[in-house]
């Protein structure tokens, strides 16, 4: 198997672009799909200063590096969730990989800066932790890079992880959702901008393009997702993608461009009124889904947990 | 495991419904769900006359004895396919059905009356034969209807047939076909109207429901349908049909609700002109597509064959 670049020995291939890399041109491969989304969509340009979230994954460091490789400037924030070891050792690798690269790392902690964790707040929910996870993050990302002045924030959703989320949406034909689901979201008022450079590289890709460019990650799923529907999507999109190669790339990529903008109608339609406790915008008319949560989760002692 | 109409004993029970049934109330549950359907989708009425697409195999036999149960007007179609012994089997098990019950069967042989059959017709295109066979069968079905003055065409699709139409059509964001998969397609000129009323019912109950009131159905699938593309898709709905039953019927009754409207546009903008070989209207300016398949087809002599 050789490169298809340079001929040289291959070391990685990947069969939708029926494709084989050595490792350096796999790496120029990777940032060649990063600037292609970037370009695609319209992501953002050289004078944008953009956030990226960093959670000490694959995805997000991969990410990072990426983007500062391809001239952007690009500053990281790391989230503290307060999920026991999981989290103490995705803190070190983010730290670890900023300061090798002399990189700006801001950082917000869940309990010390807000009182609560992840594990408590799914206790007063009494929901899937990975609802108040995602909340939280929404939230904390979009007041970080409004309070710093980011124009645009920058996640590392791959395209395993966005055509798992399709395939629920539209399972359910969530058409909320389904407008909303986007590699861009523009900014609005109280909103930076998302974006998710990495929708053209699968979660194959994020590994390797770790492993063989020598950064070291949190290798374990985080522990509260155990059982997450997504996982079972996942799942049967890999059973379609070993049939027929290219089938994933094909349905996100195919949503994008044919079957996102016939569901925009409604998601256009959310009005918004700044928080009273925290100034974000908030669809509720009163006191945000974050502020929400802070209240009730921030209450609960932690020697009164479960599992403790 | 009791009835949940009666309370007798229960024979089957049905997950997505969270129910069991003895025999009869599950007769009168399928006979119920295709009166729903043909009532919220307004398929047709009693002054209806109806023409059933009968092959032979359970869906559609079962389609046309709860169509006669609930006092429609209904003949039946039967459609030489010259696919073998399975062809030969099909067409017995269809005439006992409608002569033990006293009902009007037309037939169309496609060996006979249009000198090709289905195995031909394949070689002669050099692709799988379900195109073949799905073009003669949307053309025969509804100049039969047209030549005989019925108002409606009624086919057995089942929900697990049209859920695995419609993956296959969202995973490639088919925007053409997803404007027209619907389980009422209008009539128009030189077609007749095209209705689906066991959308409600899957396989399993299809099966079933043969079974309980002693229909002999062709129990053989296909030998031509080997690979199917949709058989892999309906695997991949049952396992996520084993982790939330009901998830196939909320895809597929979601879409119909909320997606289907927002694809039709395409769907519209068809323009049709009569064949000038048979009259039937098509899109292709010229000889419609089953006259060409003729053409090619009718000229490879029997003994010519591959296989033969």
């Amino acid at each position: 198997m050789k490169c298809r670049r340079c001929k040289a020995p291959a070391v990685i291939d990947i069969r939708r672009h029926n494709a084989a890399f050595c490792s350096e041109c796999f790496l120029h491969h990777c940032r060649e799909q990063v600037r292609k989304a970037i370009h695609e969509y319209e992501m953002f340009g050289p004078e944008d200063r953009v956030l990226v979230a960093v959670s000490g994954g694959k995805d997000s460091l991969a990410l990072w590096d990426l983007l500062v490789d391809l001239d952007y400037e690009v500053d990281g924030l790391y989230l503290g969730l307060g999920i026991g070891d999981y989290s103490d050792e995705s803190g070190v690798h983010t730290r670890q990989f900023a300061q090798e690269r002399g990189l700006k790392l801001h950082e917000v902690d869940l309990p010390t800066d807000h009182g609560f964790d992840i594990p408590g707040a799914a206790q007063v929910t009494r929901r899937a932790p990975c609802g108040a996870c995602g909340l939280s993050k929404r939230h904390l990302f979009n007041s970080t890079a409004i309070e710093h002045g980011y124009d645009v924030v920058a996640t590392g959703h791959n395209l395993d992880d966005e055509a798992a989320v399709l395939l629920g949406n539209v399972l359910r034909w969530e058409t909320g959702y389904l407008g909303r689901q986007y590699p861009v979201l523009e900014a609005s008022d109280g909103f930076a901008r998302k974006v998710k450079p990495l929708v053209r590289l699968g979660e194959r890709e994020m590994a390797a393009y770790c492993v063989l460019s020598g950064i070291d990650y949190q290798v374990e799923e985080c522990p509260m997702a155990e059982g997450n529907r997504h996982l079972g999507f996942k799942e049967v999109l890999n059973s379609l993608e070993d049939r027929s190669p290219g089938a994933k790339a094909a349905f996100l990529s195919g949503f994008f461009a044919r079957g996102h903008e016939r569901f925009q109608t409604e998601a256009d339609q959310v009005l918004l009124a700044p928080c009273p406790e925290c100034g974000a915008p908030t669809t509720t008319g009163g006191t945000c889904a974050f502020c929400s949560l802070r209240a009730r989760a921030g209450v609960v002692p932690v020697e009164l947990r479960a599992g403790r």
